[in-house]
């Protein structure tokens, strides 16, 4: 790199730490060119390069006489319906090859990686992370070797409990479970409660995973709404209690992926309340909560549980490490069956990264991170949104999250999402198309786009060709998606729930 | 240590090594006092106090007149009987809280470790492995911390690729399924095959985990015998997939556990084309075909498999390092399957051991390893049949298996192998009852035996203490135990394989 392009590219990155530290807001006045350069003792044109580029990227926005602002201050893009798209006929859906597809974009390098809800690289703390896994070795390497008990290595356990104070929960070591990632502790969690034939309760959209694992596990599955802005009504779920012999509740209250919505803490309790008084679990998947804009951390459903009908599930792998694998699981009244699946399925999860973990915990580092990475990622949330806005078609509709590391988009004018995806895959873009996010095949306009790729030319021209891909998708006389929720009932049963099982 | 006592620990250590690296054999004569004296410029009384040290714990016997000699030469011990004790009224077994008590065990030091199929920590090369691991740390953090693709780390693949070939099988980079070792392999093939209901053709006795997991997932059971000395009987087999509706068969040809019996490589052919006729999948555990006694490996049964029916399970578990977690699947036909399984049960496997697996394989220290590794293994499981010989009551007896780290002894007059085993855990030794390893409750009279402890007083201790017990256990006035596999009709159908699903 020239000498001329390093200062350059340093006043870009300075104005990008401003904007992801949260100092900048969107909507801020970024300082003047003549005040930077002088600051950083660089050149005006220096400056002024930096800034063209910036707003190529569309990270700030010039306005006419009062210089540049940081973008994303206004919504740009109005949220999505809560109607969805049902197909409008059966369709043949290969959602094992297609979800295949998708998460094969999750290690590879060649494709710009918004298909996956991963937390971008640079920043995790991955390298500090391997230095305390490389000390953790030198210290007790033996240990490392070794199996951990079934439940977990016990110094990790302690922390665990600390952080889950942070979510209202009061556990304990003893009923503590470390797994491997969350999904692990979603696996167990369902086996722990159901078994094949059984009816489970989740949100319409989920996380497309769930829906697979369901799937695999036979069970038959009830889809009730997430409603951005307001996430699962309770109103809702009572009814379907009501109405059918509910055998488990899967839900992710804070920051639903895909569509990142809060289900607001009195809802929590009450949406506890009401399955408690049919006994019916909740398995939740607090993957996100670490992940708030907010000042404060949403609650747990599990801080609101007095049965011990709670399963709570979470991981480490959106904060600080995908790799490493750890997770854990709190089953309340479960916990003799969790810890007898935990052992029949992995014996253990690995001891060398549960010991990193563990460490990273105790020295306080994690809780200085989060302070970081939740202004960066609200920050990479609102410059995608005006990336969206600026070039995805007139139409396109958009959640802005309060939490979480994806956008839930609604295509314009009956767009179709799998088409979108392979069109973006053509390009080197992963997109994961809404239609995995339903087992009923709903919301095939939609897609879910992560947020947590950092700014620069690459993510402002991948947006770019996606907005031109969603408008060669329109249909011309488009009319509007046919609601599939319907107000006066918005409960829907999977009718294919067991198709491929 | 005083500098007499380090000299004498190294004159013993030193003999030890001879052994456990195979130059001296059971029945060879030790070197004289005043040989290994000379040689290792230390006094004549130092070589005596190891050597009677040595005696002691039954390591090397004094025979008159002839100097010391290498115990374990001549079968102390008559193999067990193929017969197996049902029980004699219908007796309820917490199984599952007798399986946590003996895997609570696995990581706890305060108890010797006999109950597990554990290799001793001092055979495993974790220094080495930790050293490596912290050297993939430096040149690819960023890897480690990310998730490694569904199917595992593409270098790892490679090298288990070239691993199978050992044992006969071809398979390529693109079928291999790294897996949190063998027991989530195990979990997944046995997911890709079955579904809760059908009925699943195991050896008995078999390993208690494997029998927890057919349970877990709601499957019938029928055992047919696994004889010491010889395996699964292919016309066993036959007249099973005959009579029943098999959806699949588990078993573990190279040395099950916890008889250690070798099925031989023809009759591995045999049942691999019995199942192949009528399409049925085979899924093999091979953890311990690399701990191998005699100068071959032994063919995997996927080496003879020619319609991709076989699914091959194993992992570095026993011969590296358990807590690393590295297993495999080669999962024929069921690739996809398997696939979407591993991607919906722990999305992918932690990426710093695999990763540091991978280089200690590529290195080539596996290959030298296990060169090592073997000789120490056998050596050891031979000092554990002269001891069981030497303090257990007469009409004991023990399996001498050809390979493996586990022996399973018949206990003399009814004794109760789950008393037995809470009279060893009240003095520090874990042992697990032989009731664990059959889904009906037969083995009563049984109990498996960890052999890798190494040589020392702590071990011989422990044995005499075992010896004591299983004595007192013996009921007067015993007849021999109940013939259940009858040689007209060695077939048994578990009848409680669903009681607790």
């Amino acid at each position: 790199m020239s000498s001329e392009s390093f200062r350059y590219e340093s006043v870009r990155q300075n104005v990008l730490d401003l904007i992801e530290s949260g100092v900048l807001r969107p909507g801020d006045k970024v300082p003047s060119l003549r005040r930077l350069a002088a600051r950083m003792r660089v050149s005006l044109s220096t400056v002024a390069l930096a800034y063209g580029q910036l707003e190529g990227e569309g990270v700030i926005e010039a306005r006419p006489k009062s210089g540049f602002f940081v973008c994303g201050a206004s919504p740009a893009l109005p949220p999505p319906t809560t109607r969805t798209q049902a197909a409008p006929a059966p369709q043949s859906l290969d959602r094992a090859a297609l979800i295949r597809k998708v998460l094969d974009t999750m290690s590879r390098r060649d494709i710009l990686p918004l298909g996956v809800a991963r937390t971008a690289e640079d920043l995790l703390p991955l390298k500090q992370l391997n230095r305390i896994l490389a000390q953790v070795l030198r210290d007790e390497g033996g240990l490392a070797g070794f199996y951990s008990p079934v439940q977990g290595f016990e110094p990790l356990r302690r922390q665990i409990v600390l952080r889950a104070l942070e979510s209202g929960m009061e556990s304990t070591v003893g009923e503590t479970v470390v797994t491997s990632g969350a999904m692990e502790a979603l696996h167990i969690a369902l086996r722990c409660v159901t078994r094949a034939g059984d009816t489970v309760v989740i949100a319409s959209p989920t996380y497309y995973c769930f829906l697979q694992l369901l799937e695999n596990l036979g069970l038959r599955v009830i889809e009730i709404p997430s409603r951005p802005g307001e996430g699962v009504r309770p109103s809702d779920l009572a009814q379907v209690a009501e109405r059918f012999r509910v055998a488990a509740c899967v839900l992710t209250p804070n920051f639903n992926n895909p569509d990142g919505a809060l289900t607001p803490d009195e809802a929590k309790a009450e949406i506890v309340d009401i399955l408690a008084g049919r006994d019916i679990p909740l398995i939740e998947d607090d993957i996100y909560g670490d992940m708030h804009y907010g000042p404060t951390r949403p609650r747990s459903c599990k801080a609101f549980d007095r049965k011990g009908l709670v399963l709570s599930c979470s991981s480490f792998s959106k904060t600080i490490a995908p790799g490493y694998r750890v997770g854990w699981l709190l089953p309340g009244r479960f916990l003799d069956r969790a810890v007898e699946i935990k052992a029949t399925t992995s014996v253990a999860s690995a001891s060398p990264t549960q010991m990193a973990v563990a460490e990273y915990l105790r020295s306080g580092c994690y809780h200085k991170h989060l302070k970081r990475l939740r202004p960066a990622v609200k920050s990479r949330m609102e410059h995608m949104h005006e990336l969206v806005g600026r070039f995805f078609p007139p139409g396109t509709r958009a959640t802005r999250p309060p939490g979480g590391s994806v956008m839930w988009i609604e295509l314009p004018g009956r767009a179709d999402g799998v088409e979108f995806m392979h069109r973006a895959l053509a390009k080197g873009i992963g997109v994961a198309p809404g239609v995995l996010f339903s087992s009923r095949g709903s919301f095939r306009g939609f897609a879910r786009v992560g947020c947590c790729v950092p700014r620069g030319p690459e993510l402002t021209k991948a947006v770019e060709a996606l907005g031109l891909i969603a408008g060669e998708l329109m249909t011309p006389g488009h009319t509007p998606p046919l609601p599939s929720f319907r107000e006066d009932n918005p409960i829907t049963l999977s009718e294919d729930g067991l198709k491929d099982w």
